[in-house]
């Protein structure tokens, strides 16, 4: 099996090599051979060759069974809206053109790190939520531009049946693998594309009658999601929103530092934190290195069907919490100064 | 002055009675004459006219001095993507016919209710928040439709320099009157309505010296918002973004039915409870009318400039809460009985 690591910009080196030798030390625990090879993208791939997906990257990544990714991203880029060229881009466009269109978001608490959200524990205590986030189309991908001499800036978002429809049946099918409830959120009341989106999810309910569905707005979800998590099970959503809310429900876990996400699609598959590049960290050996960990995990799940394997690294993540072990992310006042871990310790 | 009464959908009736009764109680202790009329809006409008913004509607608003404002909405549009007439559609069209390009959606956590968050009270106590989100253009307002025989929808988001500006001064304008900070919320590294967003920000920035300005995406804020609400003073935001955030934002007050809002512009300005029409408890007296008091409040104090009236009602609801009295949304576990009003009583 051939993975492939990109490790991108910022924290992405730091914490992607932590996954990494995670996938190592599993591959020699029960046996089996990974062949890995690595290429650039990002800010990175910008400097080194002006692409932020060089065409050398994205035929590894083709030729790859799966990915293990950090983050792009840099603050230059963010503070100059007219920069042409940005490491954004690059992952847009490999999600587009390896067809990534699901992209999955587990929020799980670890029961040791109940104390570390903003949320009360007797709130979050038993939450589980799948996230489905639709990953190819919407605003991301519509035409977009200037007008009326630059004075005018515009957006497209765009949804088709089929789009919805793929993604719809992969939250419906989790659905029954797990609690049998599914929330579809959208902004119907408003927009075009939700009105699409909440025709397609009923029009596919009758097929999964073990389901229960409910459609909520986007705005009542934001409020919900923190008011009272529990409700929720699987939840399926377009692009921009999905961006927005699991941003927010990581917050339930504790830390965004905890939250590994899966992109798949038609052939090869990309394990990511949910996390940015965080150029403000970069290079303190302070960041969190366990949603690469648990990327990983996510990989042999997902794209090996590697059961056990994945289950062991997310035993060890459990265990060294347990042990108390901590980022800063997720220390408390009680923690104590040697429990405190630097990024290349936790792994 | 002349005060339009629009309860709209719901819940909206129940409420803005409540709220109209303090504005009278008002006039009469300090002496106004205020003149109410009342007109029709949303799903009730659709009901009597076909139209959820009937022209008498229209014409009343722009002759009245400022508008007390309910909600409006219906589940059985809701779960039909194909309805063709909405009530959202005679709310979207009043604000763009009113110009009421600025909403003002105060986030203040009254002391008393420090406990009825989701979030601990540690992380929120302090919290003052002041969202400016941009109310008639963005996504809201652009081209809508169907392509592709009905299997495509599409959604133009849009914004001009001008919009954007307007919207920006005011944003700065109110933080000079508090502590100084503004956030401007975008999606810079995706969307070119953002990037302009944030090209006019970042011009207007020097013209406000004495302002800390910050560029924030909103998968950030989303998760910021609840993780450090402290770290926000104003807020500036597109229509969108600003719906979804302010939304996710009432938990930092303990619950939606606690914030008002202000929606202004050029001429007569309107003031709302941020919850909907909320057809899931409407007519069981249990509604919080204290969202539709405090816009009462915000009403005396933006379109009529009377301070002293509207802190007074504030103080008034203060005292309530102090005295122990909650509706059901904000009671807790320790709240007794007969400490637990209906939306009547509570007024
Ligand atoms: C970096 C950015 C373009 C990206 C997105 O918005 O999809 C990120 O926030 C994410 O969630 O993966
Ligand atoms: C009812 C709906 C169209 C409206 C909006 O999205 O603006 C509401 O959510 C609001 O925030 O006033």
């Amino acid at each position: 099996k051939n993975i492939l690591i990109v490790p991108g910009d910022g924290i992405g080196q730091e914490v992607t090599e932590v996954g990494k030798n995670v996938l190592v030390k599993i591959a020699e625990k029960f046996g089996h051979e990974f062949i890995y090879d690595e290429a650039l993208m990002g800010h990175v791939a910008i400097e080194a060759t002006g692409n932020p997906l060089p065409d050398e990257t994205l035929e590894k990544m083709r030729a790859s069974d799966a990915i293990l990714f950090g983050a792009v991203g840099h603050p230059k880029y963010d503070n100059d809206p007219t920069a042409k060229v940005r490491p954004e881009q690059g992952l847009l466009k490999m999600r587009k053109e390896l067809g990534l269109y699901a992209n999955l978001r587990p929020i799980k608490l670890f029961d040791e790190l109940l104390g570390a959200s903003s949320i009360k524990p007797e709130i979050l205590k038993g939450s589980d939520i799948l996230f489905f986030r639709e990953l190819t189309g919407d605003i991301y991908f519509g035409e977009k531009g200037r007008k009326n001499d630059n004075n005018t800036a515009y957006d497209i978002a765009e949804y088709s049946r089929y789009e919805v429809e793929r993604i719809g049946r992969k939250a419906f099918e989790a659905a029954r693998t797990r609690n049998k409830k599914l929330c579809s959120v959208d902004k119907a009341n408003v927009l075009e594309t939700s009105r699409l989106w909440r025709e397609v999810i009923q029009a596919l309910a009758p097929e999964y009658p073990d389901i229960t569905v409910e459609h909520q707005f986007v705005d009542s979800a934001a409020m919900m999601l923190i008011k009272d998590p529990k409700r929720f099970d699987v939840v399926v959503t377009a692009n921009l929103f999905g961006d927005i809310l699991t941003d927010e429900a990581s917050q339930i876990a504790g830390s965004m530092g905890m939250l590994a996400s899966a992109s798949v699609g038609d052939s090869t598959g990309v394990y990511e934190p949910i996390h940015g590049s965080a150029h403000d960290i970069t290079g303190k050996g302070i960041a969190n290195p366990l949603a690469s960990v648990l990327s990983a995990a996510l990989l042999l799940d997902i794209s090996f069907g590697l059961k056990e394997e994945s289950e062991t690294i997310i035993s060890a993540v459990d265990k060294l919490l347990k042990d108390g072990f901590r980022t800063r992310d997720i220390a408390d006042a009680t923690t104590p100064a040697e429990m405190i871990l630097n990024t290349q310790a936790a792994g």
